[in-house]
């Protein structure tokens, strides 16, 4: 049997006139494509749009959900009370899951976005509200989130199935967290580097940290950018050098698939 | 067997800090609840409230959807395109459908609000639009519309289940139409009058226009308002007295009762 | 010469469809008003209303500025860019400006609101944030800011007028800090037991603490609410009884009294 | 004296984290920037950036002001009552004003944008609502509307100063009205034939009209895009054509020159 990873992306993420990424660039690449819900980015009709595209190729969807925060893209951490974030995360699943019937498709996982899926990754209080709302709406909805982040064992111990993921272009700690954004080398740029730590990724199971240190991520999904001509270039490297070393590119969470 | 007409009312039009309406006063009168969707009024958070009171209470719940305008309570007419309104009707849907089923119950109908209410009324381009959203979540889905109107014509030929409703607040003119809020007596304020007015529309199928004359009026539902004390206790009244003439106080669109 | 103090309120808080506050009410009791500038409430023809109401009564005008939060009314806190917020703030004054000109008055202060002022009460980099945005519309204008609170030494020492407040209707810590909310007795509700002791503070400078001791304030303005008839019931008390022991109710920043 | 005319560009249209327009090099062609308000583009942070580009390089800066519709881009046309319309205008003026004072210079015009500004140039009432702002805000500020559209007479006629202005890349109708854009050759993609065209119209007054006749245009100004390469190559052309004609890019607001 083939062994295969995921491939995701955050998309949908234009908004009215403002047209950001190439969602139809990487829905050729990615297997996963989380979509923006309204609350960080994303109009009903550009939703519906992307939506329309990934359901033609075949690419399995989620409802990228995220603080009520247009103006800030979702990045600014907010003190939300969590029964307000669980209705935020609750009507944005619920939006998703209308526009994705219309175009054909099914929301299979939630991935918070941003400052959320920051805050959740430490925050149990916010990651209960995330995890209320998904089981509330469609406990069969799985959750994407950091590989090796508490919030995956949160959301398993409440009985969801989950998704750990590594970021193909950021450096890793020695502890296996992410290097902070601002400090040099958080941001790799080389698409050859970085396919060839992906592949050790999905056939070893480690990625190498900063200090050159190995470590194990357990990771089912990789997450790859297209919000430039070159993040688009290095997410189709890193596919084309998974497939060159026979690992197959697929969610995990297509129906009939999830429990095997 | 009992004849029935149903009441609805708009409900969940509270936003954030600002209380509109007393929701629990009318949940107890209404048998029909049009919540906000979020788009004119509706805070995912208000809006679970309003849903968890109605399901409570056994209370069949709609959508009311609406152009994307808060600042103007959806009351004011917008040249949307048609695509773009149709996703702005089935993101507004679904997010609903999401919070109800956290609530415990389901969305049965879609009753726009506002200007596009009035707009549809007449303008079968943007009436198309929104059959067409619903018809793409779900056509099981029936539409609550003003009884005479060439919308329910138009959505009833476009196989949705149409429900046509009275305000009992309202003048009418000779030919069925609301007199204009702008002109003198459009509104009606005694609530014996409005209640008299609503017993023989349920009982003959007419109400009296504002010249005295008669009409018909094919309305399975009389909308009454809850947006002050003056106008729960006329919504009272309503019911009070539609009951004391053996009429029952019901929603046609019960599961079950639908296809009776 | 007569002793006076200031008492302030939030007003212009409305938006849209929904009211807030008796704006003319307070606006009888009050010498300042704290005008919202549209991130946590006020639209601009509601504000426009209000500062015309302000206007004729010569109340004078300040700039409630806050968060970009209007779902959250502004009380939640928000991890923002220094210069996002300055931006943020120096847009909300000038808005105010404008609609102020229109109303044939002139906006004297800026009082952040919510979450910002409790915010700025401790953090000096979102408080010099804010500070730049004052110094770079209108040097002139004044700070409002809890008595006591270092933003106010902050502000001076930026050349900055100031102006400390107490709050009428909250209890006080031995510290001098305000009990928190959550606490049993951190709001008060009696009328005359709140004006007895805003009166003792505007003769004395001191307030009871909750523990009984008497604690030194630095207030020349005191913030009253009218969000209920009980809240505008107490503001019209505290003023009762400050003119009944001879002190003026009067802004310290109206024009030639500024330099007293 | 070398004669000179205006060339204006819409700037200030990017939101958050979302790119429009190439606002610097824009910058270096034209001599006035319609800087968005926030209504249909432009967040704080954003605008100042442009306010303070033009500064740098002495543009004059005019209000962009629109209707409230961000997820539309301000191009849907609203029916929005006329007090409501004026305090729109008067907050985004004001706004725009403190930004600009930030940003070391000064609001000189305000130019209506996208579905506002073809209204006025029809609906006298929208139109003396725009009107009415302006004057109220400060009369010395111009309108600068659609050469030969009756706005520009009636803002003449209650006393402002208006700018009309021609659009370097549309057809014109034989009665000196636009082509609609859905009309075939609407839009010119010619940068020789456009500059040409200014070129005429600069020294003659005349444009031709689609038909092969010639036809008189009263513009002080033209209007050049920025919204992709070709346009910034389109507005430069212009630009450079224009001079090479030896007539001078200039406002007509600057101070001192206003009254020349």
């Amino acid at each position: 049997m083939m062994k295969a990873i995921d491939l995701n992306s955050d998309l949908g993420e234009s908004y009215g006139a403002w047209r950001m990424g190439d969602d139809a660039a990487m829905l050729d690449i990615v297997s996963s494509a989380n979509v923006a819900c309204g609350f960080h980015a994303g109009d009903p009709s550009g939703i519906l749009r992307t939506l329309r595209a990934a359901a033609q190729r075949g690419v399995t969807v989620g409802a990228h959900v995220s603080y009520p925060d247009l103006v800030g893209f979702g990045r600014r951490d907010m003190d939300i009370a969590p029964a307000d974030l669980t209705a935020d995360v609750i009507y944005q699943i619920g939006a998703l899951q209308g526009l994705a019937a219309a175009a054909g498709t099914t929301v299979r996982y939630v991935k918070p976005h941003g400052a959320l899926y920051n805050r959740i990754a430490v925050d149990a209080v916010q990651g209960a509200a995330v995890i209320a709302a998904i089981k509330t709406v469609d406990p069969a909805l799985a959750l994407i989130g950091l590989a090796g982040a508490q919030i995956l064992d949160q959301a398993r111990a409440a009985g969801l199935a989950v998704v750990g993921e590594a970021y193909a272009d950021r450096a890793y700690t020695p502890k296996g967290h992410l290097v902070p954004r601002r400090e040099p080398g958080a941001v790799l740029h080389d698409a050859s580097l970085i396919a060839a730590r992906m592949v050790r990724l999905a056939t070893e199971g480690v990625v190498e940290a900063s200090d050159g240190s190995a470590i194990r991520l357990e990771a089912q999904s990789i997450c790859v950018h297209g919000d430039s001509p070159g993040a688009v270039a290095i997410a189709r490297e890193v596919r084309r050098r998974l497939e060159e070393h026979g690992l197959g590119v697929a969610s995990s969470l297509l129906p009939g698939l999830r429990h095997a």
